[in-house]
């Protein structure tokens, strides 16, 4: 029903005609053949919020690190494992990109070295030396032309004031602010509650399922594309 | 038609009035509230073993890590995250267990320190200390009195003098030797070849879809259990 829905809607909703891309779910990054370092992250809501896209007629590209959830319809998926992959996979969109939304998880950081062989465990302490991931969401802020960006920010601590500094030291144009420190939502349940702040204000979503939540946030993002581009809002 | 299979071979099969413990699934092990090191597991293969042990007429419970598969029917779960949470759910099962099966991929080493909140990235490196995890399966082996005890080496390099020398440091009765580099066998495939190994013995089983598989490797510890107990084999 709802694939049909998006069909029917492929010419008329809010962000009829536009080419979004999604990214969700968490990254890896490899130490060894074996193990990795990663974050929670279910990937639910950029699933959501792809589907969302449909929804509102928009022609959707979801990139996914390793997650277990199903395609939606009418969405082109492209799987990454890396943040380095995931940023190759965002740059490779953008030429086709009108509206960019970073939901992944992407790790910060990366093991300096991936050995090749599996780490055997001989020592009783190991260290571990880490370097800064590329930031995907600031790189396509950067860009020229750049697309209407999208960043979310999980904090579990500050959250607004860390999201209000977010949009503006990155350039975006919107922040999904999401605590993750409050009890049943966030990272792998099925319930969410984000407030959104862009430049100049700020609305607090009502806590909701992330299906709804992400038609609610959709909305919002269509409405303030329109705005920035000066053209009216398509009613849904 | 695996299920009722199963409830009638209770009283019959390999493993009749035997009861099994085996661990599944990768460990988690946190850096701070969203960040954590982990391995390549999708705990296939452990609830494979879960099944067979089940049709082998055993009475099963698994301790499975942070996977995405349902609980095999007629199967006791118990779900944990980190080694410290797997070893102390495998401590508790003991006195109730005549064979424990250790086929999670436990990671070796931990953050010495879990953040309490999330880390900021503001450095371009960042060290982490890691420390030792304890040893499940050495833990279980040197129990008194102690099951049956099966260990799992995953290797990408010289697999079967590593699973040897695995075999006898930590006093198991049985390795079962898993080439992790080989193509299409391994985590997160559903095919999977292996080298059973005990004192004094080992067999290659052919390679095969890991249902098949884990029954090989069910009636093989049923056939070494009885051998070194003094029993006869049951047929299944």
């Amino acid at each position: 029903a709802i694939a049909g829905h998006a069909a029917a809607l492929f010419e008329h909703g809010a962000l009829a005609g536009l080419r979004v891309v999604v990214t969700a779910g968490p990254t890896r990054e490899a130490l060894d053949p074996v193990r990795y370092l990663s974050n929670h992250s279910s990937g639910k809501m950029g699933f959501a919020l792809a589907t969302a896209c449909v929804d509102a007629g928009a022609r959707t590209t979801l990139i996914s690190g390793p997650v277990t959830l199903e395609t939606p319809a009418h969405v082109a998926r492209r799987d990454v494992e890396s943040a380095e992959d995931m940023l190759a996979a965002s740059l490779a969109a953008l030429p086709a990109c009108d509206i960019f939304i970073a939901c992944a998880a992407v790790a910060d950081y990366r093991p300096a070295q991936i050995a090749g062989e599996k780490i055997k465990k001989e020592d009783e302490q190991l260290t571990l030396t880490l370097v800064r991931n590329p930031d995907i969401v600031a790189t396509v802020a950067a860009a020229e032309p750049r697309p209407f960006t999208v960043g979310f920010a999980a904090e579990t601590r500050d959250l607004l004031a860390y999201a209000r500094g977010k949009l503006e030291r990155k350039r975006l144009d919107l922040v999904v602010a999401n605590d993750v420190a409050a009890e049943g939502i966030g990272f792998n349940s099925d319930d969410n509650a984000v407030t959104l702040l862009w430049p100049g204000g700020e609305e607090a979503l009502p806590r909701t399922g992330k299906g709804s939540l992400a038609r609610l946030i959709i909305e919002r993002i269509a409405a303030r594309y329109a705005a920035a581009r000066g053209t009216a809002v398509v009613s849904p």
